[in-house]
C-alpha cells in the first residue's frame, strides 16, 4: 500500500526519478542526495511502512541478504575499505523521511564521516533493572 | 561454526557470560558493556561470521525481524523514543570485534548520542560513474 505525498513511495514507484543501483518486486535502491561518502545508498521497499517498527516481517527479512548483496558489488564498484548499515527510526534517532530506508554507507580508510558514538558503562543498576523488565 | 578465540562466540554460547535478553538457536541478544545509551544491546549470531560481507543468506534474513521484534519490546521496557541500528564492517567503519554483530541503540527526546554524519551532495559526476560501473 503506498502513502499519498510519501517522497519515497514516488521514488520506489519510480514516479520521481531517483540514480537506481538496483530494482526488485520489493524494493528499490538510490544513490543518497545528500551522501556521508562516495557512493551512500538506500534500500527502499515499494511498500510504504513508517520504519522497523511496523514493517512486515516477511519484507523485512529480505533486507540484509539484499544489503549484503549490494555491498559486495558495490565495494567491487567503488573500492571501498568497508561498510556501515544505519536504519533510524523516529526523529530523535535521526529519521527525516517517514518511509523505511537502510542506509548503506562505503568507508574508505581515513575518511572522515564519523558515525562513531561515546562509549558509556554499563552500570550494574541498569542491567538489572533492564533484565527484571524483560522477563 | 565456531571460531576458536572469538569472543563473541563464547558469549554467543553462552561460554562468558552476558546481561542476555533475549536467545534463540540462532542468535543470542546481549546489552553492550560500552552502551551509547540505557539499553543498548547487539544481535549476536551463534554461528561466527566476520561480518555482512561473508554471513549467510539464511541467517541474516532472521536478524530484522528479530530486531523489529525486540525494539517494540524494548521501547515498552526502557520507554525511549526511537532507536538507531547499527551495523558496521571492517575496521575502517568502526567494527572492533570481527564476529558479525548489529548494534540497536535506544534514543530519547533531547540525548547526546550523536551517530549523525555530515550531508555532502550526490554530484552529477560520482552518480553517472558509479551507475555506468553497476551495470
Amino acid at each position: 500500500m503506498k502513502e499519498k505525498d510519501c517522497i519515497f513511495c514516488k521514488i520506489a514507484a519510480g514516479e520521481i526519478p531517483s540514480a537506481t543501483l538496483y530494482e526488485d518486486g520489493d524494493f528499490r535502491v538510490i544513490l543518497d542526495l545528500g551522501p556521508a561518502s562516495k557512493g551512500h545508498a538506500l534500500i527502499i521497499p515499494k511498500e510504504h511502512y513508517r520504519n522497523l517498527y511496523d514493517i512486515d516481517d516477511e519484507k523485512a527479512a529480505k533486507i540484509l541478504p539484499l544489503a549484503k548483496k549490494m555491498i559486495n558489488k558495490m565495494t567491487e564498484v567503488l573500492g571501498c575499505d568497508g561498510y556501515n548499515l544505519v536504519q533510524n527510526n523516529e526523529e530523535c534517532a535521526g529519521q527525516t523521511v517517514f518511509h523505511f530506508h537502510m542506509h548503506m554507507i562505503p568507508r574508505y580508510k581515513g575518511d572522515n564521516v564519523g558515525l562513531g558514538w561515546h562509549m558509556g558503562k554499563l552500570t550494574d543498576a541498569d542491567k538489572n533493572e533492564i533484565l527484571e523488565k524483560m522477563k
